[in-house]
């Protein structure tokens, strides 16, 4: 069986020592390996994959006592589990459409649970798709909440979802939902960025896909992408161009957070 | 003999007929030729390179004549010609270094007529190049507008340098001095762009190349390039990525101009 | 209204002017002029698009007037018309969503009129998209000539196609069969790139779109892309980056081809 | 004090616990890790820096003792050793700038002892930057021989070095001697690439840093990375656009060495 163990705490001297025997206890054996030490924060992170014949539960307890001196965050997966995902969008279905395709073909590792719009022209596509659609319109944010809490996912993806999560969903579910920004984030916060990307004549363009929290547009970033572009680009060419971007890098930072490859520390992220 | 003709006007029918008359009269043959019309200003732009026997000053009468309904600027030079560049820099090289050398192989049609500097400390670097190096201290704006009216130079290159030009300077040379900023304009505008990419954790770094104004790092974009970077960055080490992106920035945005390929409209700029 | 005229012939003074006379006979204005001379077959390719009230009949017959001591290729459209494309998949969908999608929504200026398969795989998701779907097996090539004389395309795709053309239907069909093939020619020609390039431990993976000739993988090139990988990237790796690189290499050549701006000149092409 | 160790075994349960347990022997903390197994021929291959009070012969014996059963090959240097590189070039200088400006400033963390050349016309720039420069005629390879026994390089780098090492000196040398290819290989290999990336029409141009083997161009790929270009570029125009991705590409590959991130793995390397 493969496992994956993500886990964080302070810095010091004989976790990745600790962590390894932990492993060895379970007769395992290493097959990926990634760590960091945050510079500002001093916090440690790891990322391990690791094959054995014990079970999650056996191998979690090996991990805490071998590392009960200390304080760590430990979360065990098994490497084949999918993420309970629910996806919000609006009207524009590139990066739904995307995240659809690549979960049915088992690019992304995720299970798309649920689709929630404010609007219901996506409807069919999702329904085609056999994925369960929630129409909730524009603030209706308690039907959202008891939706969250139903699901219960690992994951939310705004697919380019025009409207603000309220700062209960986006406070009770830090480093769980990310966002596609339609700019190079700082650069052109705010609505209609390719317009005002057009407006101040920029010659690249790109997307950041972030962590939302209740600070729109300033949430951790997990990667970002850009075009060139010139000045016959007029607003509709950038978005054209933009959609692109966009679904390429919203499903790229879906990718990695299937894998458990991304960290959230402080205002940033450690991405392997 | 090859020239190439810069022109703008109001935008409307019969100017590129009347501007292919005037090269087709001085019997001419069209080697290149990019037009453009900015479509909120109505701006018309072109740029043609085009063989003839005639000398510049006959063929530009031919083109007065020709045109002479439309109010049209016009600058046209010889396609082999140099422009005189002085190049501004203060501590750091690497945007001096390959300015000099690509012009020193022919690869930058320019001509490189002097360095100021607010400090000596590139004075060997430039005078073995064989370029005249001018020692202006910080602030003795008197002395560079005084170089600048003896060198009468064509484009004026600020290769990181970290000292602004007062406004009279800049508003006598619109459209003539190009600043490399060493971040993705508008993202990380003022001092310190990559430690102010690294506390905002961005995936990406930048440098814009742009046109000088009044307003300090508002000007017209002219080029702008990106790298990917992860979380191990630190600040000294986007400075090490920013350098190789700013270079290439900066020597792509004066290779653009030696060849008369951009435009100034307005706030923002047209690259052929 | 707004025509795109596509012309080509041996260079020589004169062709300009003479295309900008016929414009303004025709009371027209030009909105966006590329032109280039190939310095080895010295052929001139321009393409204009300007505004008239004439007719397209009306406009071709000034055309041919004002142009008819040069040897012209010409070809005039509606800059609104849509191309009929005929597209070719087999089993992977990825840049068939593409091209359905981004012509449902009209970024894609072209009409979708019938997707030719060798598999029934597809036959759903083409129908939902309200087209034509035709199943023939593979090898049954004078079906496909049947087909085309009927459908009369303006273009054809192979979009992930496994099977090849016949030499009938490739040299009937010069500058009118676009393919994507995966990875950046002339590296890994033939079966299983990605293999090869897993084999060969390259660091970036690409795809090219060309026009399709009888010799395979040796068509002009039309426009390529890549994306860096490293050792950690398996074969499955590799043709999950692929696809992403794939789909948007073939939609942006059928983009470019949409709008007029492919010429083929020998073995290569001339894109504005 | 900061050391890199850098080994290879066939991997077994058990390495990277034996290796942190002999840091924490010698009171070490690991500062980075990275590992990776191979999956073709099952070597492990582990980069760690860390911190220690230990000397590198005391850490070296702590390592030896914890990893006894395994056979391994390890490398220990302290992380602010400089490799004694060798540089070879012949006319173009734009790659050895680059390395002589990099490793001054402290960029590339190398201590250049020596440019060979098969010109003298590199002479005067390597010997301003107070390093050493040997004129050795093209196909005196006995004298290189000598010259790379007094000198005992860390690492070769042939910076657009236009003579082929005969088979002693890469035989002898192996992962020790970096090229920088001027396409992205496998596409043009041999010579002239760029006239053939011309006469094939690619839209795209590239370069690759590998290391030397005795088959020209099939070396082990370290990095590659790539330009886009048009039609209107002529070979003068792809050897200039080349010119700056061939001295980013090897500079970077030195970096990369110098800092023990390359791992040399059958025709493949591992980079960290």
């Amino acid at each position: 069986m493969e496992l994956v163990a993500k886990l964080s705490c302070a810095d010091q001297p004989g976790i990745v020592n600790a962590v390894t025997s932990a492993i060895l206890a379970g007769s395992g054996n290493i097959l990926e390996n990634q760590q960091f030490t945050d510079p500002i924060t001093n916090l440690f992170v790891m990322r391990t994959k690791f094959q054995t014949e014990l079970s999650t539960k056996e191998i979690a307890s090996k991990f805490h006592e071998a590392l009960n001196r200390f304080q760590i965050n430990l979360e065990i997966f098994p490497a084949e589990y999918r993420k309970k995902t629910l996806v919000f969008a609006s009207q524009e279905s590139h990066c739904l459409r995307d995240l659809l395709y690549l979960s049915e073909i088992g690019d992304l590792q995720i299970e798309i649970v649920g689709v929630i719009s404010n609007h219901e022209s996506l409807k069919d596509l999702v329904e085609l798709a056999k994925v369960q659609f929630f129409y909730v319109p524009r603030n209706n944010q308690i039907e959202i909440i008891k939706l969250i809490s139903q699901i219960q996912p690992d994951l939310m993806v705004l697919a380019r979802y025009m409207q603000i999560l309220n700062s209960e969903i986006c406070q009770q579910n830090i480093g769980k939902i990310i966002n596609i920004h339609h700019s190079f984030l700082p650069g052109f916060k705010g609505a209609k960025p390719y317009h005002q990307a057009y407006e101040r004549g920029v010659k690249i363009i790109g997307a950041t896909a972030h962590f939302v929290t209740e600070h729109l547009d300033e949430g951790p970033i997990i990667i970002q992408d850009i075009s060139h572009v010139d000045h016959a680009y007029e607003p509709v060419d950038l978005i054209s161009v933009g959609r692109d971007i966009e679904r390429r890098v919203l499903s790229k930072a879906v990718k990695l957070f299937a894998q458990d490859k991304i960290f959230l520390v402080g205002n940033k992220t450690i991405v392997f």
